[in-house]
């Protein structure tokens, strides 16, 4: 598409029914804040220039959307007389001269960037204004779009319909299109002569049509149009976000035990013949390599994890992960800010952090890097082939060379070079009969303690 | 409400659907039995007294109930002679003379007090009888509730209903109050002249209007009146209960990103902007600060976590845990019986039980807490900035000073003055070329087993 | 039922839309291959010899449902020309002469016995050919199922069907039986003169009818008759069989605190009055005995749970587990290929692997069994009473008696006799002072850091 094109995304709702001390938009949907998903379909739709319309938190807003953008730039509202009003509050970008300008709205993360486009399509083939409109269930409240012979004729609200308009299922969601020519003409001409004294953006209808303008409408799914105004609605969306990207995932040939119990963020990429059994979440920058098993209970994020590989059940992997092929990590493992090669295992209870391990090593179960010395954070360098024994304490920065053998319950403090073996704990005693000393007198201890309660 | 109130709870039903060892009553939901739910909503009806008319596990229910409420008085009932001869097993408690008298089931948990105090209003204007109905989807096979004019005049059954009677969608949840006065002699009215030959207490109904008293009717939500007769009716009555707390959560300012998959207790309490990931189970007696995060596959009874702490993935919380503000436990950590003071670290695989830690404390990778010596449990008293190296077993009792430093594998049996040095683990010997022996030696070994097999 | 029963389970379907390396009826529901739930229900159903029509992975096909039957015999279908072409691949086995042949779907994996047993009942009473349908919610594209007296007269096709016809709900599940004497010669009598040129097993009705044979229809619930295409419909059809498993459990006496998130193996045994919390996996091989308690986040294959036992949270047993009655096995502890006995206690963090644990035993936290020397895996003998201090690392080959106690954060690495004391582990050294050095050198290292960033 070769039209240039401007999306103003208002998002200075004050979002109070979140009962949120932070901005309704940068609460998150998929580890993405709200805003960033409509940004992001606003890019993937061809837009070149972002507006923000901002309240409270503008800069974390602006911010948040700078991650996807560069070309962004806000404009507060201050005061709250209407969406026609906000729109407004971009006129400066609206003055740059786009060919396209979409209104989207902040709490709005569903909107597929397909929707954006085919609004822009309709722009394209010379409409004024292309309004986007759904179906709910049940339209009863929502501004019905009044059509005739394709063209959209009116907005009119539930309360000014009539019988046969309110049988009308299509309904108004608030999201716009309009040709960047005549765009600022039209709004300047919204008028607040109504109930509430505000600049409606609807009235964008009847002023385009009074100007010869054509108008359409187009339908989104109903997914696209729900607003995000209390958390339990965010959890809705949440809800219906993930139930899509269950769907993909397993139609591209994931196998989801349980759908419904597996998070993906909205980055998470996972290869073909995949097993993901259930209750596994994802948090953002994860990838999984095909043939790769993730059993139950896992959590991970930012983590890379090679071709068929093992991960789980009771895995947690942060970020700075990057394992390789047919590695495994078991059972109340964390590994983070670690590389580790082709074939090695950490099966059993171990914290790998700030860490590479060589290809085909064997950290037995227990083993902990100890990374940090109360200030900063050393690395652990574990060689190919090695052998770690279980229960053993690596104290960074250390290095364990290639093929050395490391006995179970050391204390490694120093380096171990390579085809070495490191013992490093303390000597054995037993004592005959001391042990049943030990019960006899634990067992008055238990006597004495039960008398007196 | 300055009346009296009795509320009579039957609760000596068999259950034996429920094929369980235990009274049907006993059985939780939220882990609270579903007596208690009942004997709960009664008293915040303004119930100041409680006769609860029971069968086998008589004293258990007693007990249960007991720690709700003072006044409560147990009727054993010996013989199943229907509702109305239940009822009249508590007849020394009606004798008191109570002005309103309200009788439940021990089987229908989700009875709120609203519905019990709008049945008492009813009374408290002049009614001798209210009978609490409900809208179920399909009425078939319920007794429906006649009215004229305002007016209760019949419970009619199923089988004895006209056609327009069955088109009655309001029906008999069972639930009654009646006024205290005259609720004995209508009681010992009730004959048992019908098939079964019990004695029902819907004919209440006949018998007060009878007696010149006027009987009404109000209406319960369908999830009110839902009996608990089987396990699988047990799920389907927490699964209502979890979804309403979920919803008050969210609506009060609480993200759950998976609503679906947050378990709590009924007695859990959730600050403002607090963040529970996915998989979260609270067991009895867990209270979130404002701001804390939560993240997922965490198990938490009978512990407060403080302000703007960071719990989990993986955290197990026990009865006795009091974290205080921003602290931190983390994966693979239980914590039990511990005071954690604010900005405390304890992030990973490690047991911290019987124990104080202090203020900005970091406690390494893999600590125990060896509290236990086989007869008594032993307190580990941990001091502000203290550094717990990873891997570190703290033998109890043992304090270790504040500003302290344990060595990584540490096995720390003596106490640690302030600001003191501990090292506890045995000294390393690396044997250079040995570990490629063993190697070589292992190798030969899987070669021979292969060879076996 | 003494008449013999040849089952044809067509399982050559490429299964393309599974996106997968692997054969699509080897894809698993509940932990067992699609191909085993069909060959397993035919044997339930008194089938005493199965036919697998195979495609690609033929072999492995065969080697999966032989785990179940001894009389397999595959028969590859070189080339797809419709399902009457697919079951005469299988014409030797038909030539044996059985008195009933079923054929089945290997991708259809909830079809009940009891219906397979009603439709050979229906061959017994002398029919030739027994249709099994069923009555999906909108019949739009399935061939409906036309009867007139009591028997099947024609299979309409949605596209040949008249209005009348479209109005039957009854429809086609491609699931038939038929008398083995007539079956061969009515098979052989399919022709391919249709559009697509393929042999149609539905051409049976008409072809049997011609030959006068009663030909009869019976009907499947809606669940039986699912086919799993992709992956998504995989994940549908372990949903409901998961749904029937949990029911099942939960009217037979075992508290599912939320039946959602309990996912069962084909083969999980669980006792009367077992509670079960919220996210429990078992995989194949679980037996739970009455009265055990299964704490959220458990992840159960190849154990057995004593009576009276409490597992979890965060609980992993692994195949080999066998713990005997009380035993308790807690939070981030992972046991496999191990004996524990009636009362022994492994509550935190440890790792029981290869082992044998005594009753009473006492298994501190953080206890490994460290039973992998890189090249065998190894036997630790633990007696029965003895008392294992936390974070104790026991490396096999090594017995401790019975009675014996081994001290916190030992490395025993040599037998213990019973009723010994062990201590394996360095002595403590503290330095007064240096730890505040340390803190202070920390501090400095941090401030420099950050002034460098």
């Amino acid at each position: 598409m070769s039209r240039t094109c401007l999306s103003i995304i208002l998002a200075a709702g004050e979002g109070t029914r979140m009962r949120s001390s932070r901005s309704k938009v940068l609460h998150e949907v998929a580890h993405l804040p709200l805003v960033r998903h409509v940004a992001r379909a606003a890019i993937a739709a061809g837009s070149e220039r972002l507006a923000l319309v901002v309240g409270r938190d503008g800069d974390k807003v602006a911010d948040a959307v700078r991650k996807d953008a560069e070309n962004v730039r806000t404009f507060e509202q201050t005061e709250r007389l209407g969406t026609g009003h906000a729109v407004l509050a971009a006129r400066e970008a609206l003055a740059e001269g786009y060919d396209d300008v979409v209104v989207l709205f902040g709490d709005t993360p569903l909107l597929r960037p397909e929707t954006i486009e085919r609004a822009r399509a309709v722009l394209a083939e010379g409409a004024g204004v292309c309004v986007i409109g759904f179906r709910p269930a049940d339209p009863t409240g929502y501004g019905r779009l009044i059509e005739e012979d394709g063209e959209l004729v009116a907005i009119r609200e539930e309360k000014d319909a009539s019988e046969a308009e309110r049988a009308i299922g299509f309904c108004n969601a608030g999201i716009m299109a309009f040709a960047g020519d005549t765009a600022l003409d039209c709004l300047d001409a919204i008028g607040n002569d109504n109930a509430k004294g505000e600049y409606y953006l609807t009235d964008l209808v009847a002023i385009a049509r009074g100007r010869g303008l054509a108008v359409k409408a187009i339908e989104a799914s109903i997914a696209e149009t729900i607003g995000v105004n209390n958390r339990s609605e965010l959890a809705a969306v949440e809800a219906l976000w993930q139930a899509g990207a269950r769907e993909r995932a397993m139609i591209s040939g994931v196998t989801l035990i349980d759908p419904q119990t597996v998070h993906f963020a909205y980055d998470t990429e996972i290869g073909s013949d995949v097993l993901i059994e259930p209750n596994v979440v994802f948090g953002p920058g994860a990838a999984v390599a095909s043939g790769a098993v993730i059993r139950a209970f896992c959590h991970l994020t930012g983590a890379r994890i090679g071709e068929g590989s093992e991960i789980g059940p009771f895995a947690r992997l942060r970020p700075g992960t990057d394992l390789g092929e047919r590695t495994k990590v078991g059972n109340f493992c964390e590994v983070k800010q670690a590389t580790i090669a082709a074939g090695a295992k950490v099966n059993h209870l171990s914290y790998i952090g700030d860490a590479t391990v060589g290809a085909d090593a064997n950290i037995g179960a227990g083993t902990i890097t100890c990374n940090y010395d109360g200030a900063l954070k050393h690395l652990t360098e574990i060689g190919e082939n090695t052998f770690i024994g279980s229960n053993s304490s690596l104290v960074a920065p250390v290095k364990i060379g290639a093929g050395a053998y490391v006995g179970s319950g050391s204390v490694v403090t120093e380096d171990v070079e390579a085809d070495a073996l490191a013992i490093a704990r303390g000597r054995q005693v037993n004592k005959p009969g001391k042990g049943k000393l030990i019960a006899e007198r634990n067992a008055e201890a238990k006597r004495a303690k039960k008398s007196q309660s």
